[in-house]
């Protein structure tokens, strides 16, 4: 940290800066400007709490020097995390593609979904059990019976599921039925979930909160990580702009900026991040070519009769195409689908 | 709801979407114009979906009448709720003051504020045991030994008090403790935590996520009324921008567009809408002027030790003064302190 | 500047970021850490590039020391400019209140107006004869007609006029008319019109664009007064964010935020800051508590025949009330109106 | 357009709202539903300005039906438009990649810069001798030295020319030297200037504002349409956000939003759009994936020495690179680099 001194401090003020700065057991390496005074804090330990610092007599700012988090970065593991699901990993050169319906609706719905999607070439099927809906008043999921649905589904294909879990409570249920636990976008800091999926004996997929920023992500995995699990994967989704002709901002920078910051896989949300399906095929296609490690794809044999985010969803022979698509975008990259 | 249909809509659309909202229980009056078809849909009933009918072939659009929230609109109620606490309401003539620290540091720090902010004028203290940190390394709060403190405080000062509950679990226990129950901006779309207070035996305060819309906030709301719970106070306390200066953006348009919108009485929290002490004076000035009817301060008798949040804290000294001057404002605006 | 080297930077690159800063004529501060080096950049001169650091191989990132602007800062002048007008002055213990329509209709709208905001209680008349639209096919303006106008409402009652310049070959006209020249939000970084008003012999009231942090509007203040033209007002009109229930979100923070970096005077606009007529007035009334110098106000005899921003315009009688409304607020805070 | 009346408004009212409506010329389609009375407005002529009517009394709010811009949508030409070019066309099959400095220094620089991107495949030099700068004491251009420049570097390699005018004045000068005249983000609501090179004899790229609207840009695109010219590329450069880890966000979803929404082609600017030159190669494949015409690349010999954006500019080798790698992903979407 650096801490920047007001341009009238005074000695003393400077002198009781240090003070407190080698209390906290660091020392303090002094530049006095012609401006002001600029003092380096120097040495390890515990990260100070720069706002106590800027509460001081005579502080104009502070300055982070480390980025604040520390198992999610590439300097504490340079290489990349490899996520080993079912004889093949996410973070690999193959992109996985999760694909299945926003909410689980009735057996013929999932079991037809997921029939479809595997032939076209998904590894993964979605699907949730536990909806967050804004309103009280919309659909708000079929629970453990979805959950039981799921394991049917993947008994029946043997695509791996993954499905979001939105309280503590509900992570050892899920857990039960799903092969991957999903952290939702509006649950990205609640923070007693972070502390259960930690703990939890599954990989997780953490979504990115719709107006957090990446570095506040990866604080959240940073929770993950140090209570535990390290078999965790993140996911843009679109971020809240003032833009109104989609319904997110997907933030495509996002995927290589985190590859630098971070050793962990990274996903795209391509249906929740434009909100339109005749966006998805196009969005999908840039999220393999940025160099995304996975793609989240809503799919649903009846989108006009969808209890949830019917707006966003690809019908089947749709996604079929938009799998030949992503193959050959993929290939361009160095990648396999 | 209204259906906007595409210019090159057929007949076929046209009768397809017809004969879907009479399925649904609802009457539809035509209007064709020059340019397109537009459905209009009349009736009582559950809500439509408006995305089920947006993926219907032919349709262009469709734009909601009413709005989405009912129990906690003016529509609903059209006189001021007032939440009756202990002897005097919030919602009344007389502006609400909670202060009190961000976080419960120990028993002399709690009594030492609860003290002085009793003496200044405040009704309500405020102090958070379980604290929502981004990072995991930064201080979690007291927890239950918290709440204990807040207890003895209350006891020996007569003050009421209000502590944050992050999940469904600390509902009982900081109910057991604290007389108003607050759900932070981070979880206020935590739709376990929201049913759990819309439960409890207890008002609530429930604070603006600082990503969330109006509308979101009084979805938000519309939970914790449908559960049974009316006692319920909201709280505008900044919202995220693009502007770096200020911690957040303090939204204070929403002050009487919320009084318009809901019968249920509106709260402002400067210090975290701007994140600087020396804001919060003008700010919460500001608040009253504009027909809020509480405040939320944070005050703290050493901010520069503060273990959260000193960078926005008061000192009990400023914070007696800003009562005094927010005093003269309530008085210019036929409200009082 | 400080410097911050990457964590693997060589003995190398170090010297040569060190030579460049040298070479630039200033002196460095090397501080080595545990984890990396940073450079302090020390002495005077012309601001640095940081970009232009940042791209040499080694370095990490760099953190500026010194804010941007200079002659706006209340560092360079630390009490408060006072912009003379006609017998007052902006900036003064006085709020300076300026209202009038949107757009000059005809002439009868804007006596009319002109009248009754002068009985009110308005110092400054407020009227654009060139108007930015959004689209081409909206009214743009009476042009050099509304001009002569606005001088006649002068002329009749003694109000000053202040109205807007959209490109430099305007400001002649709009000086030879107007006692204040405005630059549009949407103009604040039109440098070749920031070029022509900064040399022109007439006070400004600049309009923080929608988009743009209070840094570029200072910056854009620091073009008017480093082409010598100092009798300079800033106005906060509202940002644009992901709020969707205004047309804005009026910026309250900005007032003190503002008042605390720079000596100009601040008015704010809650005509536009809202958008909406309903909130104007506990919006205005926020802004004189929170310590503005003057406000901006939109009036119209029949706002529903406005041919500009009529859903923001209050009618006469409600304007008056306001003013009287105003005048008790900004006694409680030690002004006047 | 649709009228919402409010839930109380009386016959008297509706009445008036109906008057008014017919008085416009235009036929009036009454809808009486339980809650409310809705008022759709048939027939053709000049858009109603919707803000007059929401000021009526009775009336809740109104909703446009169709979108406020003509000439530039895809109901108004179905088919691409085609920019020709010299040999070729921006829209066609081929990905047309603009290649430069972001501000011209010296003839060197310019010289060695255009050879270098001629080589790797570009088409266009882009390079700007008016800059606009945030900071009045930045670097402003060398203004028509710098057209110079570019011409002589269009003579030497063959190149076409796009370099920016900030001001009307400017526009003759730069279409003396350009081939094609760029408006900047800051000045995509410049309407003096949409104004010019709507009059002006050559093709146009707009670049959409950092916090423009999908819908704005399409409205400025609209001023030049209706002007007369034609020959107009539109330019995604990243809207601005929350985010700080990138200096804008690149919204990729507006590439097959705009392509769905008008007829004109669609370029992307990574370089602006990322503000780091590492992630302008992941980003400007994305763009190229997801459907884009054209791409801006900033290209620099010595980004550590560049005047402007350096942080943000390629080496030549690394574009000459990143042009093998398009080329891979252009084909794989079948288009052509």
């Amino acid at each position: 940290m650096i801490i920047i001194m007001r341009k009238d401090a005074s000695a003393r003020e400077i002198a009781n800066v240090t003070a407190r700065i080698e209390q906290l057991g660091r020392q303090v390496h002094l530049s006095e400007g012609n401006e002001r005074t600029i003092v380096g804090v120097v040495g390890d330990g515990r990260p100070i709490d720069r706002e106590q610092i800027e509460r001081m007599s005579g502080v104009e700012s502070t300055v982070p020097i480390l980025r604040p988090f520390k198992l999610a970065s590439r300097d504490f593991r340079p290489r990349d995390t490899l996520v080993r699901l079912n004889g093949f990993a996410a973070g690999d050169k193959a992109v996985v593609i999760c694909a299945g319906p926003c909410a689980i609706e009735s057996r013929s719905q999932l079991l037809e979904t997921a029939h479809a999607v595997k032939e076209a070439g998904a590894k993964v099927l979605r699907g949730g059990a536990y909806k967050p809906r804004t309103s009280p008043y919309s659909f708000q999921g079929l629970g453990p019976e979805g959950l039981k649905l799921l394991a049917e589904a993947r008994e029946e294909t043997g695509l791996l599921v993954v499905s979001e879990a939105m309280s503590p409570e509900q992570v050892p249920m899920v857990s039960t039925y799903a092969d991957i636990l999903q952290v939702g976008a509006r649950n990205m800091q609640n923070y007693a979930l972070l502390h259960a999926v930690g703990e939890a004996q599954r990989p997780v997929l953490l979504k990115r909160g719709m107006m957090s920023t990446m570095e506040e992500l990866l604080m959240s995995a940073e929770y993950i990580l140090s209570h535990g699990n390290d078999r965790l994967m993140l996911c843009e989704r679109g971020i809240r702009t003032f833009e109104q002709y989609t319904r997110n901002t997907l933030d495509i920078n996002a995927v290589p900026m985190l590859k630098q910051l971070t050793h962990l896989p990274v996903f795209v949300d391509p249906s929740h991040g434009t909100g339109k399906w005749s966006l998805v095929g196009p969005v999908a296609r840039a999220a393999v070519a940025a160099g995304a490690d996975g793609l989240l794809i809503e799919v649903h044999p009846r989108p006009e009769e969808a209890l949830s985010d019917g707006a966003q969803s690809l019908k089947p022979e749709r996604f079929a195409q938009l799998v030949t698509e992503l193959r050959a975008v993929a290939e361009a990259v160095g990648r396999s689908v």
